[in-house]
């Protein structure tokens, strides 16, 4: 990697090494793909002030050349602009308009899901400060309180093996969503993964779904970043034969 | 185009001229993109035996040089291999790989929610000796009569609207799927909208959704061959302003 005096703000936990915030997992794979480091600083929930000078409360934040860029697709579009001679995060030659459709199906057909499953487990990795927060703005976005969530974990289960259909259809037949290597259309999809593998015990995929494996060579992608991450074990995270 | 040998056999309805496959129009589309023209062969669910030749049961089957391929994949992967001076259906360069993830959201998240929506109009469209195949066939797999489907659309039309929302949220921010121009990923979601503008007048799509403008821009790709195509109106497709 080289230095590139990129920051990023990053969503991290009580432990300050957890990033579990599927948004900021995508621009960390985009970042690695592109052979960029960037500084990145833990950010909480309850530190919407921090980052004002962005004009809006959410992360990931990317600080180049003091100029702030925020919302994950915008900061991929804005490294795609900006390093043009680095690997394209659309792969061969295409454009990154293309992995369009793939981010807004994670972000508006798989994240819903996956909210339900994964929401009663965050405040556990959240430092005091935030839990109240979270869990309040939560249960109102998601209408049910964690104990009903995590009562119809099952049902929820169902809805995430339904809805994971075309992914599983797609991978049965090629080994990444870009096909033969993958590009930022894989990265917003596994980013997914990221907040579940970091926040919850959760099996989120059966060892059989030709997503499981697929998950798998995405954690062993830029030697390991991902299978390498703190979870909320505060441990390293899982090997491959755990 | 240029005469190239191939051979197409699409569904077709009692009217021969009506060819309303959301598989077919993936293929139709993908020619005229590579500037190909094929013989198109028009077929009935019920003429199994006519297509045995190819080893399976269903429609589309492309001829090349005297060899079957079947299924719209595979045909669009043929096309893309034996014609690789033409211009590529992933577009820019890349691979067509990348549009395999649309594919698989057209065939079975969007798919299976306009089956319940179309499939009641559909026997009207077809020929005598189809209609009860089709009707009893269509009845298990849906696993409701043709009248209960009927007396659902409302609620279907909803679970269209939910499902349509990567879709939707992609075409807010770029003309196609692909970006700046269209490729096989847009044609494969345009065809599941030309199944439904071949054989019914349900508004699928409100004026106001991004995918509304979107395939206005479809029908006018390749001089208009979308929507000039018959309908169960038997007439020329509606203009833009209808």
């Amino acid at each position: 990697m080289s230095g590139s005096g990129l920051i990023l703000f990053e969503l991290a936990g009580a432990d300050q090494a957890l990033r579990f915030s599927p948004h900021c997992w995508k621009i960390r794979m985009a970042l690695a793909h592109k052979d960029l480091s960037a500084e990145a600083v833990p950010w909480h929930f309850t530190e919407k002030s921090s980052i004002a000078f962005s004009g809006q409360e959410c992360v990931p934040v990317l600080i180049d050349d003091g100029a702030p860029v925020s919302d994950s697709w915008r900061i991929a579009q804005h490294l795609e602009a900006r390093f043009p001679d680095r690997p394209s995060l659309a792969g061969r030659n295409g454009d990154l308009a293309a992995c369009a459709f793939v981010n807004q199906w994670a972000d508006t057909a798989l994240l819903p899901v996956l909210a339900r499953l994964l929401a009663p487990d965050i405040p556990a990795v959240l430092p005091a400060k935030d839990q109240s927060y979270f869990r309040s703005s939560r249960e109102a976005r998601l209408g049910m309180t964690f104990e009903t969530l995590r009562a119809r974990r099952p049902e929820f289960l169902g809805d995430l093996k339904r809805v994971l259909t075309p992914l599983r259809a797609t991978l049965r037949r090629q080994p990444f969503l870009a096909g033969s290597s993958p590009n930022y259309a894989d990265y917003c999809v596994f980013g997914m993964f990221m907040w579940g593998h970091c926040v919850t015990d959760l099996d989120l995929l059966a060892p059989d779904d030709p997503a499981y494996a697929w998950r798998e060579r995405m954690f062993d992608l830029f030697g390991g970043i991902a299978r390498h991450a703190p979870t909320h074990h505060g441990l390293q995270a899982r090997s491959p034969r755990d």
